[in-house]
């Protein structure tokens, strides 16, 4: 299988730097059990503002997504040094903000789980649940946070990564 | 204690045969620790369509709360073989399609949790948050997603039911 | 380190004596890789109704947001005892009643996660989402959830604690 940053490439993504917003939120924490706990992520691109089904069309909803996915590969490349230390995408919870009576909250997901899929191919396979929501930070149009399994073992990869394991 | 399955037989509850709806969306993912992610579940009965507090009452809205509830557990079925593989219900996020300024959604989310606690005694007493949503899939009333522990070995089980653990 | 309920003390914070709602819904459950995830609470003062950005403003939601932290970390003195077994505070999901194009979700949950930051330090730094809801139960103002990872071992920790430790 691709290393899941060698794919990033193949797709032309390049995965920004991020960093905390407040000292009392990490970007993301990782468990004892090796679950990885991300923060949500709203768009790269923050000139997105409105709602899917008003402001936003449900394919514009789905790029918006796309873009709230790389911020979470962002953000476990952050905390984990190495996105081959992901053994798997467990959840994802995928949140649009939607006018009154927006109904298409899975299809504007899918830019999120298509991402993981072709990232991580059968690895990125998961949970989901994709929802409405009444608003979200600074009007953005969808917020996603993940949970992924990482591998216990960390022998594998180099020092480097290791010290760059830091979940702030 | 009845297992939980000839619960639901004494029930007259028949889980239906659920499939993944997109191949990057798994029905549930299992985790190292035993846990079980569920994906979002809707009420079964297709033709639910519409905000509790506005289309529906809460009466209704519970009603459609235990559908979901069924589909949970339909889902752990097709992931697990055998109900009888919960050690217990972690956590219910129970979410009700809300008109504006609902303040029942506790009473509406009671339909998952009186289901659970019928067919798993208590095992099936968990941690939840019951809350108000703007939009859900296709405009459904009510979405379920929860957490199962499940038993870490599996030595008591058939091979059958092993073979069927099959994530997707 | 202060013991984070002697930080309590300090910041002249009691915890209310909590107890469950529903025979099917517990404070919290205890899953056996160590993680605490509690039921979602409102604030504790049960006359906050309505929304953040229509009836409160954002420095109120503030407050109501850190009275829902307490009544979280009244939740975890049920379950555990003693907060001291708290390893670290994993992730926060923080729900507030928002009116329709409020952006400030992030600014009315640091009333968490600062209190958190307060009480635990490091230990307090959390990952989260911050998010806008249409309806809470009661037509409350702020909801939070929080997952906690505890200590492995109970040893150290005096048997009356131990026998507390009742996830109902």
């Amino acid at each position: 299988m691709t290393h899941p940053e060698e794919k990033l490439k193949e797709l032309g993504i390049e995965l920004p730097d991020l960093t905390p917003f407040h000292p009392a939120v990490a970007l993301g924490v990782i468990t004892d059990a090796n679950l990885l706990y991300t923060c949500g992520s709203t768009p790269l691109d923050k000139s997105w503002k409105g709602r899917v089904g008003e402001v936003y069309t449900t394919e514009q909803g789905y790029q918006a997504a796309r873009e709230c996915a790389i911020a979470q590969l962002a953000i476990a490349k952050a905390v984990l040094g190495d996105l081959g230390r992901i053994k798997r995408v467990v959840k994802v919870l995928g949140m649009v903000n939607a006018a009154p009576g927006f109904g298409e909250t899975p299809q504007v997901i899918h830019g999120v789980s298509e991402l993981y899929f072709e990232v991580f191919g059968e690895k990125g396979v998961h949970a989901r649940s994709a929802v409405g929501l009444q608003a979200l930070p600074a009007e953005v149009p969808v917020e996603v946070e993940t949970i992924f399994e990482i591998e216990p073992s960390h022998t594998d990869y180099s020092s480097d990564a290791d010290t760059e394991h830091d979940e702030i």
